[in-house]
């Protein structure tokens, strides 16, 4: 197998993902070529999975490049951008064929989704891992970040929270069977673009909860130089999950923001009011989450 | 060390890289936000240094960081786009923050060489390796790619090849002292977005040389469908470097184009013909190059 033959399958199994519509050129030459759109703004953010770090070795590789693909572009929805392509960087030990077609079978299937491209991409011989680049576009200066949450803003949620963190946490790890709720949100988040438009017409401010809740909380709170007050009884759990593993388990994939509004499609978990730090039920929060170097 | 202080070393080493002009927001969000200007095309791509396979693992870390993206943006320069933005995903053993410091600094030398930035990032722990993602802009239909080379093309190369082959291949990795012609090439590769104004007037067909000249001359002459014609007394050498360093070494990320006119800045080193294959001297050339996965 070289790399031609590699380049050759996953862009088979891309089928109509690679290329299309938007995307002019896809896979094959130096870079792809993508129309932008006028009046809009690019959004861009790059992830990487590496196996045994941030999914089990032995994980499908569909499953694999599903994952992948949308843990990425849910850093895209945080912002309320509508997702245009996206480029992947794969290092893998061995040049399987096999296994990297249905990794990208299951790209496909995300990108589907998310009506984007996998427009480009790179291999590198080394440990398995996946870097994937994700662009997007919004209206000028409709873009939502972490900064802008006002006191009195409504804390509000997409989904319920937990799930993947439970599934983690119980090493429910055989996906043979039929998926449990936990095991579904583990194995298949959404990144919640079907909210973009409420979001951007109602949202002061937002990020997607990747860390666990608490965490991706204090920092729009930090950003924002605002505090949230949350309400444990209003956090909609994931059946199986417990409190805290939508407190600090992560991988949820969910839509944190706030707003002056009530918006339909989100939960109401708690208020901002003036200061700083996160209060659980009026106590303050170990905002401890997920930290990629931490102790 | 926690994985905010690494974000804001970075940060801190960037400087004015990591956000202005163009990028409206850069590092610290979910995203960061871009314009777009209003007539062109994005055009993007993405690649892959692995510590002990595409650099030596002792190489200074700041030296990482300016090959690392400058490797990558040469693939813009390919396509004659202008830089616009990168993102930099990092995997690395261990949280080293001084050492990450320096990668951030030898980008941030790259980046304002090319007039771009470094808007946004990723950490992950595994094994060291760097991902850069490019991305930049050309006016609508104007981007060169590796098809569109006509028989009768003259075969064009910028500057000089074999330099980083030949630094390779004769393992000159004691840059401390006065660096040779071959090392300057390995360790200082320049993408070569000063010719873009020429090759967007003239060219036909475009390249980057970095799997090696006939490597690469094969891909272009295999997408255009046409043959290569080569004369090897007019391929420019890097001083220390043969003619097998040119042919088959790569890293060079000099410019191969085609065009019906003599181009300033690039040597006229052959002549494209109808049919297939690349000929050097008028014999078949074994078009083996890099290959990531061949044997």
């Amino acid at each position: 197998v070289d790399e031609f033959a590699l380049i050759r399958r996953v862009v088979d199994a891309l089928g109509s993902r690679a290329q299309g519509r938007w995307v002019k050129l896809g896979p094959g030459d130096d870079s792809a070529i993508i129309d932008q759109t006028p009046g809009c703004q690019a959004v861009a953010s790059i992830d990487t999975l590496v196996a045994g770090v941030h999914f089990p070795a032995d994980l499908a590789a569909a499953d694999v490049g599903y994952r992948a693909l949308m843990v990425a572009l849910s850093d895209l929805a945080a912002m309320a951008a509508t997702p245009r392509y996206v480029l992947v960087a794969l290092t893998l030990p061995e040049p399987d064929g096999q296994w990297v077609a249905e990794l990208a079978q299951g790209m496909a299937n995300a990108a589907q989704r998310c009506d984007t491209y996998v427009c480009g991409g790179n291999f590198a011989r080394g440990q398995l891992s996946i870097t994937v680049s994700v662009h997007g576009e919004i209206p000028v200066g409709q873009a939502l970040t972490r900064a802008g949450a006002l006191a009195g803003d409504y804390i509000l949620v997409s989904g319920a929270l937990g799930g993947a963190a439970a599934c983690v946490r119980l090493q429910e790890f055989d996906f043979a069977k039929t998926l449990s709720a936990c095991q579904l949100s583990y194995l298949k988040p959404q990144a919640r673009f079907d909210l973009l438009k409420p979001m951007r017409k109602y949202a002061h401010a937002a990020i997607d909860v990747s860390d666990g809740l608490s965490k991706d909380l204090e920092h729009l709170c930090n950003t924002s130089l605002v505090q949230a007050r949350l309400v444990s009884a209003e956090i909609p759990l994931t059946e199986g999950a417990t409190l805290a593993d939508a407190l600090t388990g992560g991988d949820d994939y969910e839509i944190l923001c706030t707003a002056g509004h009530l918006i339909p499609g989100f939960t109401c978990i708690g208020q901002i009011a003036p200061g700083s730090g996160v209060y659980l039920d009026g106590e303050p929060l170990d905002t401890r989450g997920y930290n990629h170097f931490g102790t």
